[in-house]
């Protein structure tokens, strides 16, 4: 259920007017890497940035600290501040927080660490921090961070020593982890020519979620693209809000998620006190929200390097084939298999580009996609550029890739990479379509003068195959996640109005049944009855065959108790059977609650599906949708989706199983009833909505999913009521 | 089957005394990077070298050429060289091999594309070469390729220049592209500061193939490591002996095989004119020859930094425990995530560890692994130390890692790395534990300071917790394929005797039923009959009870012509079936020859699984083993094995299956004789030897896996002999 409170207002915190920094000293060694106080480091970083703002320093034992006005105490400050930056030991950070917030100031950063990432004593010492954020609005950042730094205000409140040069552009970058936003940052810029709007180091989320910060960049204009590298959501019933949000600001959303497997959530539990979630769910939301999930930090990298690339952008059209050219014919046999892996196509060239190629490079053999340019393209100057232009004319190419080692680690006068780079300018600026180039190996320096002019030419550069092709399929899927979102803007049905109270517990079936029925969910005919002689009418009613089980709280297994009769074909067999039932359990339950037996008309042969709802720790109510049997339970083959959930993403969420193949058809089966499926998957899925908080479970087991055209069938259910 | 036939001599090839070029001329700009003659190229390498046997140039031209005599023919030399380099035209190859070999020379490196990768005319040009080298034993390296490098030699018979200060060391590097010999060679050496011994780019491997290659430098002394990217093998059935003899020698066997999607087959067959075989055929093989098979490059690159280093290897004593010191809590998480997703495990740390750690570094909170350096690592010069020692200290650690940006691209006074690089190497040399280390990012300038002297102390360096986790998961996979290997050396059971030659066709499914049994598996009490008596007769002597089917070559869908009755349990029944049975054949079939109707002793109930063979175009008669129904058929989980295969490694290929779990007991089911498969798997693989050639395919299905102790049984199966 998306989270309906407001938005904080994060000024204060991401674009101060004034800041005062508790923790420099004026007996500081400067410039030294470790030894200066970081409250020194925050001031001087202050002033290389060119912060506009106002600086003072808060230290009772001076005056003045490296040229900024200094006060004993945070009262003392004049005008209060918009923000206070402390690099002060963790044990002090609640009393000045507290005094901050009553001296007027709005928002802090607070580099510590050792909060609820160290245990029970740190977990007490955040609280403090949870209670001023939520109680008084007083934003956080951190703690257990580096701060915050926006460039275009030039307001660095950051811990880490910021170099010369620092290359402005449109990606922000919010990282959980300290250490990895700089490595990232610096990745980005140095190696890919990047340039950067924010830097946000959030810590522990003690205050500002990482939601939030997404909701402020979402609006922030000088960013365009938003990165994060995620262990933990604060606020996940926001995200995919602020997802939403980010769709339609048209700004992707890149999100590394660690914590992926259970060593891991620990390890992430420890050092940021954040709760990870199933990495199933949290797939499926970032796949629902549009949200382009990276799986490396090099992937999130060159993700970033393709996806801030405006020409490319703009150029790409969609579609998933790739076109490559390489001088290397093992390379051409590398990222073939890497385009397969991600699943990319490498599709066969026109004829019109062969018989082009063929009058144009008449001595050149191989017309393939990958277009192998072997030694041939570096012997003879000529070949490359036509080569190239081939795969940007070809009709069946999306993407035009060009394999060019702009990291080769040897002096200058061995490499080949950079005599191609003028005529991928050239190529590149009338080109209509999206050109980018990629490596065969990651690493090694890359080479200023053929990232940056390409960079400039709107061709942005990726390391290896295994990167290249995730990043470019990852721009493929972005693209045909706005292509369906746009689709139905402004036609969302409406969220279903929340249901009445349900008691607590186990539902009975006829109630469960009756609850699917009004969510357009189909259930086999099913009726309690209390006689052999009703079961008998009731079976007749409703048709033969029919199953018999006995309706009791008390009992779960009910087979072995001989509480359930299948494939009753007339109205003596139902009085016979409801007898056979009805002593066979009492014997051998003899003090179970019998609240009768149920008369169920059997459902046709189709495919066994589960259908069900759990609770997630982060996403809350979640639907789970598999193959009955050993699929779902040795293979945990399921489907999974955020409510609420559209026919189509439903479609989506199925197309997804390793076993979806089976409804269509295998074995001599006719196809089964997608449509039905996915009609009964956004059924359950408007169910959980409506009942909100109050829906502790819900498990259809099995659903009949029958031949095309003949729906579904509900046959068993629990449904658990909180 | 293995091929017996003995390994040729590559002597003249790989270490020729005497060397003649082809294609080099006094006319030629010199240094220039793509214009000058590669034969000029390859005398300026042999020199710059220090080639120290004979060079003597071709040309008609000239009496010398690059201060070496040069003579107008091949048979105007005066003594016949050892091996001639042709840098060439390919046209001019054929001839100019042959006039090689009828003038003496033993050996020749062909440089040329326009081959068997460009279509017919080039697949002409090849076989001329292919029969050279078959019917006169001239050994050809290439052609399509970048030719050979022989380090310790000193003899590069190579056509791309080789920078000055190349790196000696124990890596052989085969390849079967150019580009990417010299592109991985580069990153070795600069990147990690691996020395090589060889660099051969094997082309199309119309002479001297990759499996010789490898047999070459197994026997090699200067070789300890050998690495290859391939995309195709030419004599496989060469490949296991020569990963067996590999074994003998403690070699290591690291393979990139491209070429496992169908468009990357496309590429590889197109650019060198090889076959690549099912992917899942050619991992079986690696895993049964213990060849460390690797997914990308930058793997390639990594587990050769750790393969080649010997302090490393050393002091590994198995096990898949993986220590981290990190200062950056977001790589914990992520290496943690990347450690389970390629099978290694993050254990704790031992009880004995935290207290040592508690008294060392009092204030330090987290003792956990991945070990949380922290910014406290940076700020207080004993922490790292002192944390790094309680890792290599710890029980519960088989590795030891440290995250350490030894790439980061700023400048060097803003990097953090190096000043631990001093700590590492100390406490290194008093290590009895395996360290490496690992940058969260992939790429960008290796730092020297940093690599170097820790390569010395034995750490070797890798970028990005996916290939650093992924390598140290090879190790650990290489040294567990060792024990095994080494426990069962000398008692391998010998190879079975050939099998008399079967008629071609399918066989009769009692003559199948026999077979199995003199190989040792169960196949179902099955008796051909010829009368209702004899039916009932055989049906009573086996035991109830019984199926009968029809027996006849013309009918494959026995039961779609009334042609199988099941579950007879009295002799009356068997006799009323077999009278039914076959009037009711020869209604639906007249013309279909009728050889009897077969009485088959019902199995009981286990688990339906199929055996068989099947012929791969690389590896000849292939195991396969799986799950019948919908998991072989719609999720193509299948297990792969070469013949021979003993019972473990029987074992070894079922555990790999997605629905392994289910043999153990699912649903309420017991546990189901995986000895009795694993026998029975064994026994195929025996019968696929004995058979040879003969054997087109056989089908066994089902396979019934009765539960633990009572054994399988082959109830129905096709045999189809060439």
């Amino acid at each position: 259920m998306p989270d309906q409170s407001p938005w904080r207002d994060l000024a204060s915190l991401m674009n101060p007017k004034s800041v005062a920094i508790i923790g420099a000293s004026q007996r500081a060694p400067s410039g030294g890497l470790a030894r200066e106080p970081r409250g020194n480091r925050v001031i001087r970083n202050l002033k290389n940035f060119g912060y506009p703002g106002r600086i003072v320093a808060v230290n009772p034992k001076y005056n003045e600290v490296m040229d900024c006005p200094c006060y004993p105490d945070l009262a003392s400050i004049p005008e209060p501040v918009d923000c206070v930056v402390l690099a002060v030991p963790n044990r002090h950070v609640p009393d000045l927080l507290e005094s901050a917030a009553a001296a007027g100031v709005r928002a802090a950063v607070v580099f510590a660490a050792g909060f609820a990432e160290i245990g029970a004593e740190g977990k007490q010492r955040q609280a403090r921090l949870e209670a001023l954020s939520k109680e008084r609005n007083f934003l956080i950042c951190g703690p257990n961070c580096y701060g915050m730094l926006n460039v275009f205000s030039k307001a660095p409140l950051f811990a880490s020593t910021i170099p010369q040069g620092f290359l402005a552009g449109p990606v922000a970058l919010v990282s959980q982890s300290g250490g990895l936003s700089t490595t990232i940052a610096n990745a980005l810029m140095l190696n890919r020519h990047v340039g950067l709007s924010h830097i946000v180091s959030c810590g522990n989320q003690a205050g500002v979620t990482i939601e939030e910060y997404l909701n402020y960049l979402v609006e922030d204009d000088n960013t365009g693209v938003i990165a994060a590298f995620v262990e933990g959501f604060k606020q996940p019933e926001k995200l995919l809000p602020v997802a939403r949000k980010a769709a339609e600001h048209n700004k992707p959303l890149i999100i590394l998620k660690g914590g992926r497997s259970d060593v891991s959530k620990r390890a992430a539990a420890t050092h940021s006190g954040s709760l990870a979630g199933a990495a199933e769910v949290v797939d499926a939301a970032f796949r629902q929200g549009g949200i382009v999930q990276v799986r490396s930090i090099n992937e999130l990298i060159d993700s970033i390097s393709v996806f801030s690339c405006d020409t490319f952008l703009k150029r790409y059209r969609g579609g998933r084939g790739i076109g490559v050219l390489s001088g290397s014919g093992g390379e051409c046999t590398l990222v073939s298999d890497a385009a397969a892996a991600v699943g990319l196509q490498v599709p066969e060239l026109t004829e019109v580009t062969k018989s082009n190629l063929q009058a144009a490079v008449a001595d050149f053999g191989n017309m393939n996609n990958p277009l192998d340019g072997t030694g041939a393209m570096y012997d003879d100057e000529k070949i490359f550029p036509r080569l190239l232009q081939a795969l940007i004319d070809d009709d069946n190419i999306d993407f035009v890739t060009i394999n060019l080692e702009a990291n080769d680690p040897r002096p200058k006068e061995l490499k080949s990479g950079n005599r191609f780079t003028a005529i991928i300018e050239n190529a590149a600026a009338a080109s209509k379509k999206p050109i980018a180039t990629f490596s065969s190996v990651v690493g090694g320096p890359v080479d200023p003068d053929i990232l940056q002019p390409l960079r400039k030419a709107g061709v942005p550069l990726m390391e290896g195959a295994e990167c290249a092709t995730a990043t470019l399929r990852n721009v493929a899927e972005y693209f045909e996640f706005r292509k369906i979102w746009q689709g139905k803007a402004g036609n969302e049905s409406s969220a279903p109005a929340p249901h009445a109270k349900l008691p607590a517990g186990i539902l009975p079936a006829e109630a469960s049944f009756r609850l699917f029925e009004s969510f357009g969910i189909p259930v086999a005919p099913t009726v309690l009855t209390r006689s052999a002689d009703d079961a008998a009418t009731a079976a007749e009613r409703m048709g033969f065959p029919v199953a018999l089980k006995v309706e009791s709280l008390q009992i779960t297994h009910k087979s072995d108790v001989g509480g359930v009769a299948l494939k009753l074909r007339t109205a003596g067999e139902v009085r016979d059977a409801f007898t056979r039932i009805d002593s066979q359990v009492k014997a051998a339950m003899p003090a179970a609650r019998i609240d009768g037996i149920v008369v169920q008309r059997m459902a046709g042969e189709g495919v066994e599906m589960i259908l069900g709802i759990k609770r997630d720790p982060l996403f809350g109510a979640v639907v789970i949708c598999g193959f009955g049997g050993i699929l779902v339970e040795v293979l945990k083959d399921a489907a999974i989706g955020i409510p609420p959930l559209s026919s189509e993403q439903a479609h989506d969420m199925l197309k997804r199983l390793r076993g979806f193949p089976i409804l269509g058809g295998v074995r001599g089966k006719p196809p089964a009833d997608v449509d039905a499926l996915c009609g009964a998957i956004a059924g359950v899925s408007r169910l959980a909505v409506s009942l909100g908080s109050q829906l502790e479970g819900l498990d259809i087991n099995p659903l009949i999913v029958l031949p095309k055209t003949q729906g579904v069938v509900a046959v068993d259910a629990l449904v658990e009521i909180r």
